[in-house]
């Protein structure tokens, strides 16, 4: 009998609560002994709930309770959760987490003072929601050496994409729409202008690398200068636009990182995810290209990881799982002239002058626009910066994935 | 310092004879110690080996050797290795595989065995290859009960249907380019014949339900029978065909699988998988639907897999890895009309006599032929065959996924 705690009872906090109760004898099975739920954590009353005697305000209940060996931070928000976790680790119990802020700015420290507990400290459900992605990352995938990290990691912005090719809903119109079903908050900037991926990115390359990532390092674009143009423009020729969090690994130990909006082939994998899925592509040097695909948030998808890692810690109690990452004091952050991607641009110009200025560009046809619309040859960002000024009113011009 | 060996040197040893020899470094960082090959065990002769010093041919020497931890099975074929895997367990050695048909042979026995000398048995590689699925399906989704699993669990039979798709080729056509380019056999009848993917299925419905599902017993039709027009006509409708291995869990403990060339909307993420790719398609009662997708065989994917299996038993030389299936005596087989599928079903019938046989079917519309083409409301086997019966004339009857 391993006895566990919650810490947090908002949207994920009670999808553990409904998922441990639900499905006691299958995780009682996977864990190979029964879990019991001791304590929930939460600053709010919940007299009403059926099992209101589990709640408790004070933190110091489970960090003081010798016999709790596994606690779930569900809270969010980097403090107390940062605060929380510290002791619990310190007490020498094991802790999961979906809370990808705290994970991206104290991932090292926290997976240290794990190690140096001899228990765990898992975020599987930080990333992806419930897809498995860090595990295999990790695990399934620990012969290899992995080349390139690019997700849709965020549901929100890919939802509002979607409604923009398929329903020829603008920007804002496309963000109401998701506002209205809940999938966007009433302040959206979080996920529009692209720092929720950021974080996620980070972790993805931190776990890649085994150096953390700094993910204020990350050049971050979000979605919000994206126009129904740019979309129909990429569509009609074969194109879509993706939120896309990307890194690349060198085999200097160099990280380059960035959070854009991408186009990306008809017939890639990522480019048939839609609504709020995410997906995430990883490509090892031994294995290829993999890639995991499911539901990236809600309450019953991140609650699974979370109780995955519940189980997983409660199977690991007397060998810690080597899953994570060290502080990084050198700078290992690639500038992003170490890389080259083609760009897909969309000009008033004649396609003359863009031949004269980028050279052997990919012409594409089809579009019954006066626009040129061109894919350039690879090329560094200053490169394209400075061939981009020499042609002048560019409209649209965006990195090109694969 | 681990000491592995390997067994069989064809396509898939000399991979992961590759990747420990080019990833070493990577590896030992995840195994948390350096991993060295200290035997291969090979009938033939490799004298112009750089490392020839390696081979043997005498498994005893694997088997006898104290100093050997961990043994990679990549001969392939049921005899002798089931007898070297059952004698290497036996000798308190963990041993990883790519070997399906073992696997889903005599899989309960073995891993009974592991258990028993608690040391690993791994077969991560025995289905998609080198794509984690086993792995995450048994670890990251501990929490949730598994409702269904779909999956492009061949590479060759993708393929051919891929090739009939995009470029009108009929079936012997295709199946001629696919053993031109290496990705069938000159005896292609374990792929096209579905003999492969059923092996494959049964894995994953085993390991799902905790009880070995006896292949043997598992429906399993190829491709072979597949038509240009079938495909087609599917595709001119919005849909694509796939061979498919199905498993559905019920909540009674009983197991309905199949292997069967399906159709598929095109907004399934498994319609996108072309090629030689694999997908596995999994859905959870917490998570919801995710898949695993990318290369389901090839000498460096699969041995990837291997690999990896190598390091986790590694890690995991004290504390077994609960992962597996029993031996189940009773009876838990669905039978077919336990489940219902909607059929699409091509036919030259005219649609009122369609509609006044199957009822409220739904007329595919934007076909430029003579057939009538539509879907059946969902209904089992024996409903379905006696209403094609009383029909007549039906050209193509193929289940509906999703």
């Amino acid at each position: 009998m391993a006895k566990v705690a919650i810490m947090g009872y908002g949207t994920v906090g009670s999808g553990v609560y409904d998922i441990i109760r639900m499905n006691s004898k299958r995780i009682a099975d996977n864990a190979g002994e029964a879990i019991e739920l001791k304590y929930i954590l939460d600053i709010r009353d919940f007299d009403d709930h059926p099992e209101k005697f589990l709640f408790t305000k004070d933190v110091n209940d489970i960090i003081c309770d010798s016999e709790v060996s596994v606690v779930a931070e569900v809270m969010g928000g980097l403090h107390p959760a940062y605060e929380f976790t510290k002791s619990l680790l310190e007490a020498g119990k094991s802790v999961v987490t979906s809370n990808k802020e705290l994970v991206a700015t104290y991932g090292a420290e926290l997976i240290a003072i794990a190690k140096e507990k001899n228990v765990n400290y898992m975020f599987e459900a930080s990333v992806g929601g419930g897809i498995p992605v860090l595990r295999p990352i990790s695990r399934c995938l620990a012969a290899n050496n992995i080349i390139r990290i690019a997700g849709i990691l965020n549901g929100t912005t890919n939802y509002i994409l979607d409604q923009m090719i398929t329903n020829n809903k603008s920007f804002d119109a496309a963000l109401a729409d998701a506002q209205a079903k809940g999938y966007a908050e009433r302040n959206p900037a979080a996920d529009i202008e692209g720092h929720d991926a950021c974080r996620k990115i980070a972790i993805l390359a931190s776990l890649a690398s085994g150096k953390q990532v700094d993910y204020t390092k990350i050049s971050t674009r979000g979605i919000t200068d994206i126009t129904l143009d740019d979309v129909k423009c990429a569509e009609k020729s074969g194109h879509t636009i993706k939120l896309i969090g990307y890194a690349e690994f060198f085999t200097n130990g160099k990280v380059y990182a960035h959070v854009e909006p991408m186009v990306i082939g008809a017939d890639h994998m990522l480019s048939g995810i839609n609504g709020v899925m995410n997906g995430v592509y990883v490509t090892g040097d031994a294995v290829g290209d993999v890639m995991f695909y499911g539901a990236g948030a809600g309450k019953m998808p991140t609650a699974s990881a979370v109780v995955a890692d519940m189980v997983d810690s409660v199977i690991h109690k007397l060998t810690r799982k080597i899953m994570g990452w060290k502080k990084a004091d050198e700078n290992f952050a690639a500038n992003s002239d170490e890389v080259k991607f083609r760009y897909f641009v969309r000009t008033d110009c004649a396609e003359a002058e863009v031949k004269s200025v980028f050279g052997n560009t990919t012409g594409l046809s089809g579009l019954d626009q006066s626009d040129t619309v061109f894919i350039t040859p690879a090329m560094s960002e200053t490169e394209f910066n400075a061939a981009k000024d020499k042609l002048g009113a560019v409209k649209t011009a965006l990195k090109v994935l694969g």
